[in-house]
């Protein structure tokens, strides 16, 4: 079997060769990105559930429109103004199947074969593999703890001719946990506007942060119509519904509506209107507000263990605001050897190279998650982590 | 703004143009692919919703894996091979987010730009415009009333050095609702092993017979692994929902599983573990004998309507034994002008253009569909096209 040039350079990601092993429940897993489902509203949603399907079958189980139920749309465009400062006069919202189909259809409608992304380093594994499915170049900016390296990004600029998207998970990053500052923000959307790249916005964790103030995302800056947001849902009510949105330039939109028609016609249109009538009845903020503080415990969790059980001089890691990521760096480890090591240890971490660009060259880095695992699993994970590193020395 | 190659020479359906006024609740429409909102099984979903949301609310909106919800995959696999005769062995049945997602992936994988698809001329548009946003080539295969031409077939195959894919809807067709004889289908596979080409079987009506006999699907012959199958839930529980499902060889799942991964992550879990609920719980095919009825009758309006209205010499209709469509034939007129005639005139049908390779070509043939309306309107749309017709002369 002869497969397409674009698909044949696509390996199984390294991530889900980890997950394998996670059918095993004596390992404790930092190494997913699940939100903790204490957090699903199931309660209200099985209420709205069985309105739904009582009161507008109808409208519930039949086809539905590509750009998404209206009256969610509306409410996002709203949402997303109130509270992100995103303006809706000349962007149009549009319902996607998670934010990974935000990624994706952006790709396929800006990205020929051989154009270059450029993108975080490291950066979120599930985007970087859907580049690849398109055939593009992946150009990374070293990261630093308020967001991407402005001098490398321009550099960058410069040298790819190709360059055609500029993909930034700035509030909360994945893998890092970082949020890029405000002053980077103005500064990379005025290199896009300069370069005439646009710019794809992913912020599936902006809603979780638990201290320090927020940032307006780069789309709140966009008078140019050089930024495409991607939101979802998956974070803040469930990722097994797969409910992302968009809010794009309006050329751009149209393009998307067409790639989305041939891709998978419309978004579940039960979830879009369940969704709908969650946020007309309930308090979405409220809600929001628990899952804040129930994170903002874990990832305090996970930094006192951290600390206690690591020699300082042996590790850094960063500082989370928000968001359900860590990312430590593990002086003289080589991270695919660690994460191996622990797998034996019955701990679940991921290693670095799954989010770079280049997954072959080595790193020190790891990805732990505090969103998932309960906090006692955390402090045990990380006690065992301390012990292998102590015990090798 | 500058788009990928691939999509720039998509354009918005001119199917789509003609939905647009259908928001218009005077005009009848016959236009559209929407099964009858009565044959939603609202009430017992409502039932296993609040099930699943009460006793299993962690699983059901938690992330899932890409290759679809496990036991419903088992469940497919058995009545796919008990049903239609496709054999488990060799083959892995994935879920996918509705059946157009099954023909993209499977067209993202196997199609680079410039390869040739051919498809039955005419065909479902979805497809063929998925098709074109690969950058492939179409190369359309006249239809008989039994099928595609099969010496046509031999000979694109023959010509096209480049043919990656036959797209075929081989039961029911869309547009024309006739179906592919049993003794097509040994042909069309046996060429398609000759040649070494993959044939994407798309079945989404097949279920629906309400006269004559079952013929087994292509996929029911292939010991060589050169099929890929594509079902759905769309006609048979609900559209809405966005569930379908592949039955493909090992070798091209894992790659359709790759695919999916960067395209959508996985299909909705709350639905998947609905569906499969349903399945353990009710008689499915009990439900399906239901719509079958349903659309026999609706089905009988249409026809009867048609020779009733229609002087005989003045069209041809197909005669379909299944599935919601019905192909027609007005001699002498222009079926685009035919159908903007008929909006006029409150009635809305899909000139066969719709469904060609070149959308440009004039044609004479109009698609009904007759599961969506009721047997009053399509007698007083029917009756409509008739006085039309009859006061042109």
């Amino acid at each position: 079997m002869i497969f397409s040039d674009n698909i044949s350079g696509v390996k199984p990601s390294a991530i889900r060769e980890i997950f394998k092993v996670l059918g095993d429940p004596t390992i404790i897993s930092l190494a997913g990105g699940n939100p903790d489902p204490s957090t699903f509203p199931a309660d209200k949603m099985s209420v709205i559930a069985t309105e739904l399907l009582t009161n507008n079958p109808s409208a519930a189980l039949q086809y539905g429109v590509t750009e998404g139920y209206s009256p969610l749309r509306e409410q996002l465009a709203e949402r997303m103004e109130k509270k992100f400062g995103i303006k809706r006069e000349g962007n149009t919202v549009l319902v996607v199947t998670g934010g990974q189909q935000g990624i994706d259809l952006t790709t396929k409608i800006l990205c020929n074969p051989g154009d270059t992304v450029i993108c975080e380093e490291p950066s979120f594994i599930g985007a970087l593999n859907c580049f690849r499915t398109y055939g593009t170049k992946l150009r990374g900016i070293p990261m630093e703890e308020d967001g991407i390296n402005i001098s490398e990004l321009e550099k960058a600029l410069k040298e790819e001719k190709r360059a055609k998207l500029i993909y930034l998970i700035p509030t909360f990053q994945n893998p890092m946990g970082v949020t890029m500052s405000a002053e980077k923000r103005k500064k990379v959307y005025d290199l896009a506007v300069k370069y005439g790249v646009t710019v794809l916005e992913d912020n599936p964790y902006g809603e979780l942060r638990f201290s320090g103030e927020d940032i307006l995302p780069i789309k709140a800056l966009d008078d140019k119509g050089v930024v495409v947001y991607c939101g979802s849902f998956s974070k803040v009510l469930s990722p097994g519904i797969r409910i992302g949105f968009v809010s794009a330039p309006e050329e751009i939109a149209k393009k998307l509506v067409v790639a989305k028609q041939v891709t998978d016609v419309h978004t579940n249109i039960f979830w879009q209107m369940l969704i709908s009538a969650f946020l007309e009845k309930y308090d979405i903020d409220e809600h929001i507000s628990s899952i804040k503080a129930l994170y903002k415990t874990k990832c305090d969790c996970i930094t006192s263990a951290l600390d206690k059980y690591i020699p300082s001089n042996r590790f850094w890691r960063s500082s989370p605001e928000g968001g359900i990521f860590i990312y430590c760096r593990f002086f003289g480890e080589d991270a695919g050897e660690l994460s191996k090591k622990l797998i034996e240890k019955k701990v679940a971490v991921v290693p670095g190279t799954a989010f770079q660009t280049d997954e072959n060259a080595k790193t020190e880095y790891v990805r732990l998650n505090y969103s998932m695992p309960t906090c006692e699993n955390i402090e045990r994970g990380i006690k065992i982590i301390g012990e292998y590193l102590n015990g090798k020395h």
